[in-house]
C-alpha cells in the first residue's frame, strides 16, 4: 500500500505539468500550448508516426519516454528553443536538480525506470531518442505553421535558426525531416518564417 | 507522401482537443482542465499503475487507447459525468458522429486500428477497455479531492452519485478501487464530498 501511495503521490505531482506555458501557440492561434498538451500530442504522434523511423524502436518506450520528457520543466521552467535570456546556460544544472527530487518519489523500480528514460532522451543515443527528438521537433513547428508563424514573428525567428535548431531532426526520421524542411521553405515563401 | 500528408492533417486537426474544457479542476484548484492534458495524465497514469490491474493488459494498446478516448469530444463536447441538463441523452449519437469524421482523416488501415480502440473503450468489453474506464474515473476523482472537492462542491456531487458512476471502477482494478473508496469516505469525513 505504500507504493501504491507512493505512486498517487507522485501523478498528484506531476499535474503541475498543466501549468507549464511553452511559447508556440495551439493550432488556432488563440493560445499558447502547456507542456502537458505537448507531451500528449507528441505520444499521440508516436503511434501514428512510428513508421518514419530511421531504425525500427520499441513504440511504447517511446511514447512513454514523450509523456515525461518534460516533467522536469515543473522545477526548471520552459527553456525557449531560440532563447535570447541566457536562461539556457542554466537549463542543464536545474533540470538535473529537478530530475533528481520528481522521479524520486515514484517506488524505487519506477524512480530508476523514469529516470533512465529521461537521461536516454537527454543524451538522444538510442533509435527511441532519437525518434523523440524529432517529434518533439516536428510538432511545435507545424504549430506554428498552422498559426501563421505567430511564435515566430513574436521572437523573430529565422529560417537559419529553425535550421540550426533542426540539426537532430533527420538523426530520427529523415523521411519527416524531408517533409518538414518543404514545408520550411513554404513557410519563408508565405511569409510566415523571415529568410 | 499522400500517407503522410492525411497523418499530418490529423494530427493539426486533434489540436481542438486542447480546446475541450472539462468540469473538474487542476490539483491545485486554479483552473478547469481541457481533454488534451486529462489524457495526458490517463496515458502515463497506465505506464506506472499497470501491475494494479485485474487481468494482464497490454500497455501500449492501453495507452493509445487513453490518448484518442476523447477525441470525439472535438465535436461532440464534454458532456459532464453529473449531467443534469439532459446532454447525455443524445451524448452516444453526437460522438458516433463525431468518431465517423474525425478518425476518418486517419489513411484507411489507421482509421480502422483507432477507431476499433475507441469502440473497445466504449463497449467496456476488454481488460484494456476496463483498465482505462477504471484510470477514467480514479484521475478526476484524485484532482477534486486534491483540490479540496471544488468542482463536486459547484455541482452539489453526493457519495451515492460518485459511487453510482465508479460502478464500472472495480472491474479495471479491483485494488484501484479500494484505494478510492477509502479515499471518498475521508472526503465525506474532510467535507469535500456531500454524504
Amino acid at each position: 500500500m505504500d507504493r501504491l501511495k507512493q505512486q498517487i503521490r507522485f501523478i498528484i505531482e506531476i499535474d503541475k505539468l498543466k501549468g507549464i506555458v511553452r511559447q508556440n501557440y495551439l493550432a488556432d492561434g488563440s493560445r499558447k500550448e502547456d507542456d502537458a498538451e505537448h507531451s500528449w500530442h507528441l505520444a499521440l504522434m508516436c503511434a501514428i508516426l512510428a513508421e518514419y523511423a530511421n531504425e525500427k524502436i520499441d513504440v511504447l518506450k517511446t511514447m512513454k519516454m514523450l509523456l515525461i520528457h518534460d516533467l522536469v520543466e515543473i522545477d526548471a521552467g520552459d527553456t525557449y528553443a531560440y532563447d535570447t535570456t541566457g536562461a539556457s546556460e542554466s537549463k542543464r544544472e536545474r533540470e538535473l536538480a529537478a530530475a533528481e527530487r520528481i522521479f524520486k518519489l515514484l517506488p524505487e523500480d519506477q524512480a530508476k525506470e523514469y529516470r533512465a528514460l529521461w537521461d536516454e532522451f537527454e543524451e538522444n543515443a538510442s533509435p527511441e531518442a532519437k525518434f523523440a527528438a524529432t517529434l518533439d521537433r516536428l510538432q511545435p513547428f507545424l504549430l506554428n505553421s498552422a498559426s501563421n508563424g505567430k511564435s515566430r514573428k513574436e521572437h523573430d525567428v529565422s529560417f537559419s535558426q529553425v535550421l540550426r535548431r533542426n540539426e537532430v531532426t533527420p538523426d530520427g526520421s529523415k523521411i519527416l525531416w524531408d517533409f518538414q524542411y518543404e514545408m520550411m521553405k513554404e513557410e519563408v515563401r508565405k511569409g510566415n518564417l523571415r529568410k
